[in-house]
């Protein structure tokens, strides 16, 4: 029985592209392993704190000399790691935010990094080769060769530090164009949208099928 | 009579090389003005909460429409945007956190950045051209040239976000292998990080002093 660790980060959830497609991915891989298990983090619903001097001393010493208040921080980084270990695939959906990932999805990684833990670069953490998909929603159009590539901080960053430091096996997953049906001025862009997001459903609910049928022995 | 907007988001106190970096900027600043004003955003100690539906939503509909909820995350937005369009000068101090920016630098961002209003790329937004300084401690070296220059989503995240969404007038200021006095594998950079720190002070007091001097009249 596989474990899916699934994590929103939208602020918005009627209408999150991210969160449409991770539902999709989700559905099918639900469908494939009805027995399994899926640990939902919907980070905009029920945020994480920033990451605090108290998560970042209590890294540093050991458990008895740890205050009330790091010891909680540190429960917490402990809980967030405990989750990513567990899970046999990761599912991640964010949108881009002033070019970059939400502060929500952020603060997880700032909890769930543990150098000597989760992060081991030179000798792998604990979480090395998971396969993880990452959905990303991106308003406009920041693909390779147009004039906003350079602009795109999501896609980039994510894959440096997931890959970087938690060794973690990526695929990227992006609808683009999403707020074509939102602002007037990209109306004639719907078209393309809409295929695009097609297109992410289809790739979501494949790559569901693919993984589910990995663990499915 | 100037006003300075410092902005500090490194999650330490005591041993933030960032805050010590502002600090000295910020003395240099009262120095030359005794009489002018000072507004003090310590993102770490005072947390803004992350960017929420309510926060994006109030937004999109006039304010007499609003919920409780929907005009108190409208009013946190529209007191950080003023305090942005008060300033005469901005510092603004970040370490790096697995290799970006903290959230709570990120969630500072996604409030103050109001489409139409402190961002309007194409026709100018009500802070561009304001003096930027912006404050990078890193651990490592991240520095063009070196094998680590593609995992640097500190400044060119900053850079892209504040100038081309805000229009802000940016100079970084970088201190280097700030980790190299903690981590004992990096002792041998302790005077190659030493000298990092100790031209930033410089810069960050020159800095302070020639804005100053700007604002004198």
């Amino acid at each position: 029985m596989a474990t899916l660790l699934h994590i929103d980060s939208s602020a918005l959830t009627e209408s999150s592209v991210s969160r449409e497609v991770t539902a999709a991915f989700r559905a099918e891989w639900e469908t494939q392993h009805p027995e399994g298990t899926v640990i939902y983090r919907d980070l905009a619903n029920d945020p994480l704190p920033h990451l605090s001097a108290d998560a970042i001393v209590s890294g540093m010493a050991p458990a008895e000399a740890h205050t009330p208040e790091q010891a909680a921080a540190a429960a917490l980084r402990t809980k967030l790691a405990d989750e990513l270990e567990q899970a046999d695939a990761i599912l991640i959906g964010t949108p881009m935010y002033n070019f970059t990932i939400p502060s929500t999805l952020k603060a997880w990684l700032d909890h769930v990094i543990i150098m000597g833990r989760t992060a081991a670069p030179e000798v792998g953490g604990s979480v090395a080769g998971k396969p993880t998909t990452v959905v990303v929603a991106r308003g406009g159009g920041y693909g390779a060769g147009t004039p906003r590539e350079s602009f795109e901080f999501v896609s980039t960053y994510l894959d440096k530090v997931l890959t970087g430091l938690l060794g973690l096996d990526v695929e990227f997953i992006i609808p683009e164009l999403t707020l074509a049906r939102v602002v007037p001025e990209m109306a004639e862009l719907i078209d393309v949208a809409d295929a695009s997001k097609a297109a992410a459903h289809e790739r979501a609910v494949a790559k569901a099928k693919t993984l589910a049928a990995r663990f499915a022995a």
